[in-house]
């Protein structure tokens, strides 16, 4: 535990002492190899040396002796190591090296009490919640040596294999050593089976420890043994440390083997280490070059070269380059790029920064907010810590660590064992939570489906928009929209004025109508025609989906994001747009400049755009109903529900669920045939989840949008927060990163103040969660434990909270 | 009652009867006169038809006869516009116009029925919030005839004068006419002292009743009559509409005659009627050519010069030229040339706009989000509906009714009555709830106490940091601020890594630490002297406000707007403040542009700049300390409370409540003395209101920040609403706008909420509220009724405030 002490082995030796050790076990270098260890020890330990004080003596000795290995040492040199020890205790702690043996106990027993309160071990008690306790212990044991000549040795070992899970004793051990050795990696040490022909008595014994321990504990066991004089002497045994794959075939294995039963079995696998296995890594024994730390934003390793823009990342990979596409943030219109690179690196943004989310959802690697990065977009490089890394070099990332490293490091791909699938199923058994996904393409549904979700939580249509076939059409809509509605405006405001215009200039003023009204004709035909442009596409995308996920729910959202982030930036594509909507380049600038917001997070996006410009949800409402009756023509069942993002009042509500059941009820006159669907709401903004009742007496459900909750209660937006959210983590104000890992007891009071509300008006009122929490093991037990229905996660997420779900309900 | 029905004058008429009656009546022109009027307000009440169908008619035949008014038209001339009339019904309806009375009066009354239907009625219903009724009524009456000939008349007159509160009869008429000729203003009336003349038993009688209705109505009266055949006929009587200078007197005037007591006459003033008194306003007989109309964002009335820049703005205000300052939105740094400028208008940004929150503030006139106009900068001119204004052309603004105008309109200034000030000490009588102000300068200190305040509830540090001997310290603060963390982060590493360095690399690391050090302490350097350069400036700024606040509470709130907000834009000042930094114009602009944010409401700024840059407010907080003692060793009374903005944790609150502590104790400790402060926070970020308990155990008070609270609980930036906002309202989603009438049934539940959690962890927890609402009587009464201890608004609504406070008590 950090902030406890750490271990004082040899204490009690004192010149003399070692002297009569010699004498009795006829074994000169052995008092004194211990007794080197001790004051360095007891120097560091118990009075706060620096470590690299007695390293520096030691590497200065074994240069003289021209030495390369501790074990040379002899007594006589060994001796002389002892004297610069305790002359170095000296200088730095200006007291002399005690010769007292109840000295030395007594200051290393003080010392690990006052441990008890320094700020490090309050800290971490406050972390992890550990309460109640008086103060730590001391143990003070007996010593067995390992370094006592060539019939001792040490070791360290596990019940099975802790990397694959293999039932197969598993350690290594060192002849002639002390614990401390094995641990340093100083001698390379030999495996566990060498044992048997060292010594086979104390290997036999060892074997039977092993059986007894684990069939004791029911779990893997990582042991500590010294052998003194051929004499086995157990140190330690605890509950084994493991990959995830040895997690899951261990507690297969024993389930099989009627050690546990499936609920430990499923208790026993921490969710969040499942991610190791759907990901690809990098392969453990490879050099790597560290350059820069990030946010591990997105799971994963990748390898690529150096690319600064999204176009361009493209174009690249459509030649099979592996591209790792660095940006200092990214936004909407990157998808595309991101999609084709290998790995992202941001400089800006957190855990749930638009690169951090997209990534997730894609499944692609990411390091986000590396904050010591510096980009010249200008010059296509980047700069840390005094390197270049230029345009087409080759860095790595691993996206579970937030390593941004120089040069190609190989991956590992992972396969999934039938031992993991088993321990789904089983997972499934007990679970109360239905498990869905967030997914927006064909690609991401498969691959959720064969993960094993309950249908769709979440289906983004924005990122529909961002394809090279329909942006252009997606960008005419927007530019024209605002300019029907202000026509439109105008030519009210005309007509109204018309009855109080005197007789005699009535005339002038009906040709000033007449070209108001030849203009918004015009704005009309561009739009109206960009959104014809548009539906059969969106059709089509709702029709693969649908297809994919039959018999399963698709909840899709109406678009969300503020319409400026579809809008190009540079000059060669603006003026393609101009041409196309036969506006001046001046103009579209104009119009841009004029949707910019101050605070994006807070403006003109979600059911407050299907408001303004109610024929864009119109269009997509249409696209997924008669998508909806297709397939159901083709005897697919489909389960639409169509999601209202950002519903802030009761009025959004009712006036966009009116506005939905006319466009369909008007589709299934037509088509004369009906399908169900249900229209509910995202509870994202605050104020939705406190007047939940008045909402869910129109929405049939909820489904909580936590990332937007978390930003708007939090006050936090999760583009900005690197400025500050980590240092309040390492200050202690926030104890979890709120984005990453629900707030129960602030953003959760709101939650269940939804829940609770919106079920007092519908009991039946189905309630969900397709934040990034979704996939968070803690807070799908919130969810589990809030009668919540079902989680929504992105694909890669579906096994963990497949799993954590069972965990809740266990 | 808009929504209603009109009047249908003459109803029953025909061209049989009107011969009939023109027999009877010996006069032939009046029953064709009334026939001609029945038509047309048949025509546009019941049938829906337009008013300039008639007009043009009538405007016709005018100047066919070489008429200017209607009066002289004879009886076959009025023969021959009937006819017209009739056939532009029958163009227009289709249908013939009905020549039985029964069936005119059917149509009529059916009519009635159908507009209690109509959707604009039902909208105002919903407005108003109008329920239970089952329908409207219809009333019919008998006509009498004020255009019967010579010896009728017919006039509206108040009891008194509803311009001035004058008790004098006040009125006007019009000889042989009908009520609707009053009103449209075609003939010019006479006043009602005419009256006596010309009828004097009619006009006798009328004063009779003038004085008996107001007796009995106890209020002022707006009364109808009309004369016929010398008789006196009263048509209608009701409390009459007044302006705010009228309502106050004659509400104190009625006390004074015991017609009512004073809780009568305080609940007779509507509040935002007020701030007509408090502000100057355009001469009301001045025309006005309004070239565009924006949001009322601060009231009042100013002409000026269009000036486009803040730093120009200054400088010609400071040659005594009066400038409107128009900019598409303003920011912090413009506060200079908003204080200089005589009115201010922005195309973009709402009612709690930084343009429309600060003009609020400092009592200047604003004009906010006018989107119809365009502004170029470049150019310096602005274009609205093809008008083109340039640079230095005079506008005028009326800040009260949002209008902008061409031009230069003389205003006057208002005079505070006697009556005013008994009104506003009759409500301090009855108020429970403290009205304080917001007030950054002793300036606004000085006004709010001249207009009643109880002490200062919000006074904003950052507006002290705009003034141009100190933003160059402010910047070189902000700028070196980041350095000195980042460079401590990297030799505290460095410190950490030390001990891990083989030994014979530690020379050369040791010289990197070396130079580390010599630049953080380079960057300290700078960082503190800026601090001390600040420390006496804000210290001079707390002993003006407590001087003049002295004996009552005075609230700072410690830095909280984004520190981007105080970094220049324009190169020249760059590179001025990186010559005083010795860095390069290219490393400014790097850091400049590293403090952007994405949502800048949501980012670095409140108490997490206080945490992250603890000096700054460990400087604010010795001012305020050391400004306390010197007035309290003069003798004055000092009550000051440190309010820490934008706390959302518990962690923020603890961690800064002992940092102001630890300062106050050491200033305490060196000065020898002490003084009595409070420490509290402003709750409005949602979660504080959430976790309200946890943060009441460390803080003595609380203030609603209903601003932010409204912002961030409605998802709704106070910048960017223009886009949707007002046409929520148009829809009926929104009641009124949330940023200027506290939304109750949602932001509302938080703010009780807030108060419960909080006041049962600490009873005698101080409640008040300093956002914009604190001056808005429907939330003032919500204040009031939620057992807050006071409000808090800007100078100019101190006086409003008392009043509602008043009214809400009673």
């Amino acid at each position: 535990m950090p902030g406890m002490m750490d271990t004082v082995l040899n204490l009690g030796l004192t010149p003399e002492s070692a002297e009569g050790l010699a004498k009795i076990t006829k074994n000169e270098r052995f008092p004194w190899d211990a007794y080197r260890r001790f004051i360095s020890m007891f120097g560091n330990v118990v009075m706060g040396m620096k470590h690299h004080d007695f390293e520096e003596i030691l590497e200065k000795w074994k240069k003289k002796y021209q030495l390369t290995n501790d074990t040379e040492l002899s007594a006589a040199q060994l001796k002389n190591i002892c004297k610069d020890f305790i002359a170095i205790y000296k200088k730095r702690t200006k007291t002399t090296f005690p010769l007292d043996p109840q000295e030395q106990l007594r200051k290393s027993i003080i010392a690990v009490f006052e441990s008890w309160n320094n700020p490090r071990a309050i800290k971490y008690r406050k972390i992890y919640d550990i309460k109640g306790l008086l103060g730590t212990a001391v143990n003070i044991q007996a010593m067995v040596f390992g370094n006592r000549g060539d019939d001792s040795a040490t070791g360290v070992c596990f019940t099975r294999n802790p990397s694959t899970g293999e039932n197969k004793f598993y350690g290594e051990f060192l002849m002639n050593a002390q614990g401390e050795d094995v641990v340093a990696g100083i001698r390379t040490p030999q495996p566990i089976q060498a044992l048997q022909k060292k010594m086979p008595e104390a290997y036999k014994k060892l074997v039977t420890i092993r059986n007894n321990l684990e069939k004791h504990y029911r779990d893997l066991q990582d042991m500590e043994f010294t052998i003194q004089d051929k004499k086995l002497f157990m140190l330690q045994t605890r509950n084994g440390k493991r990959t995830a794959q040895a997690a899951v075939k261990i507690a297969v294995d024993m389930v099989k083997a009627k050690l546990i039963d499936k609920k430990t079995a499923l208790n026993r696998i921490d969710p969040n280490q499942l991610d190791q296995l759907l990901h690809p890594t990098f392969d453990p024994k490879a050099k790597k070059n560290v350059i820069a730390r990030g946010l591990p934003a997105s799971p994963g390793a990748a390898f690529g070269k150096v690319i600064f823009h999204a176009d361009e990342t493209e174009k690249l990979a459509a030649r099979k380059e592996n591209i790792i596409l660095v940006r200092i943030e990214t936004s909407a219109e990157d998808v595309g790029g991101m999609h084709a690179a290998q790995g992202i690196l941001t400089t800006r943004g957190g855990m749930t920064s638009h690169a951090a989310v997209v990534a997730r959802g894609m499944g692609t690697c990411c390091v986000a907010g590396c904050g010591s990065i510096q980009i010249d977009y200008k010059k296509e490089e980047f700069t840390v810590d005094g390197k270049t890394v230029k345009k087409g070099d080759y860095i790595s990332l691993d996206g579970s660590l937030g390593e941004v490293i120089l040069g190609k490091i190989p991956t590992v791909e992972q396969t999934l064992s039938g031992d993991f699938n088993t321990l789904l199923k089983w997972a499934d058994e007990y679970r109360k939570l239905r498990v869905r996904t967030n997914a927006d393409t064909a690609e991401d549904a498969k691959r959720a489906r064969s993960f094993g979700a309950d249908g769709i939580g979440l289906c983004r249509t924005e990122h529909m928009f961002f394809h090279e076939s329909r942006i252009d059409y997606v960008r005419q809509m927007i530019l024209v929209a605002s300019d029907v509605t202000s026509l439109t405006a105008i030519v009210d405001e005309m007509e109204t004025a018309l009855e109080k215009i005197p007789g005699k200039k009535i005339r002038s003023f009906q040709e000033k109508m007449k070209k108001a009204i030849k203009n918004l004709n015009e704005a009309q035909n561009l739009y109206t025609t960009a959104l014809k442009k548009l539906l059969p596409m969106q059709r089509g995308d709702f029709e693969k989906i649908f297809t994919i996920m039959k018999g399963l729910p698709v909840t899709i959202r109406l678009l969300d994001p503020p319409l400026h982030e579809f809008l190009p930036k540079e000059d060669s594509l603006q003026r393609k747009i101009a041409k196309k909507i036969g506006a001046s380049l001046h103009a579209v600038k104009e119009k841009i400049s004029s949707l910019q917001e101050i605070n994006p997070m807070l403006g003109l996006r979600g059911c407050r755009l299907g408001i303004i410009y109610p024929d864009i949800y119109k269009m997509q409402v249409q696209a997924i109903i008669e998508a909806a009756i297709h397939m159901k023509k083709k005897g697919i069942k489909v389960l639409p529900e169509i999601m209202l993002p950002l519903i802030g009042t009761v009025g959004e509500m009712e006036l966009l669920k009116k506005e939905v059941e006319k466009t369909a009820n008007s589709i299934f006159a037509k088509k004369g045939t009906k399908i169900n669907y249900k229209i509910g709401t995202m509870i994202e903004i605050p104020r939705a989840a406190l007047i939940a009742d008045q909402i869910a007496s129109h929405a049939e459900f909820f489904s909580f949008g936590t990332n937007d909750l978390t930003q708007m209660a939090f006050g936090y937006s999760r583009d900005d927060v690197g400025a500050f959210v980590p240092q309040f983590m390492q200050l202690g104000i926030l104890e979890k990163d709120p984005f990453q890992v629900l707030d129960q007891s602030g953003i959760g009071l709101l939650v269940q103040m939804g829940i609770e509300k919106g079920r007092q008006v519908r009991a039946d009122l189905k309630v969900g969660i397709c934040g990034e929490h979704g996939g968070e093991p803690s807070s799908i037990e919130f969810c589990h434990r809030n009668n919540m229905d079902y989680v929504s996660c992105s694909p890669f997420r579906v096994p963990i909270a497949r799993l954590a779900a069972a965990q809740a309900a266990i």
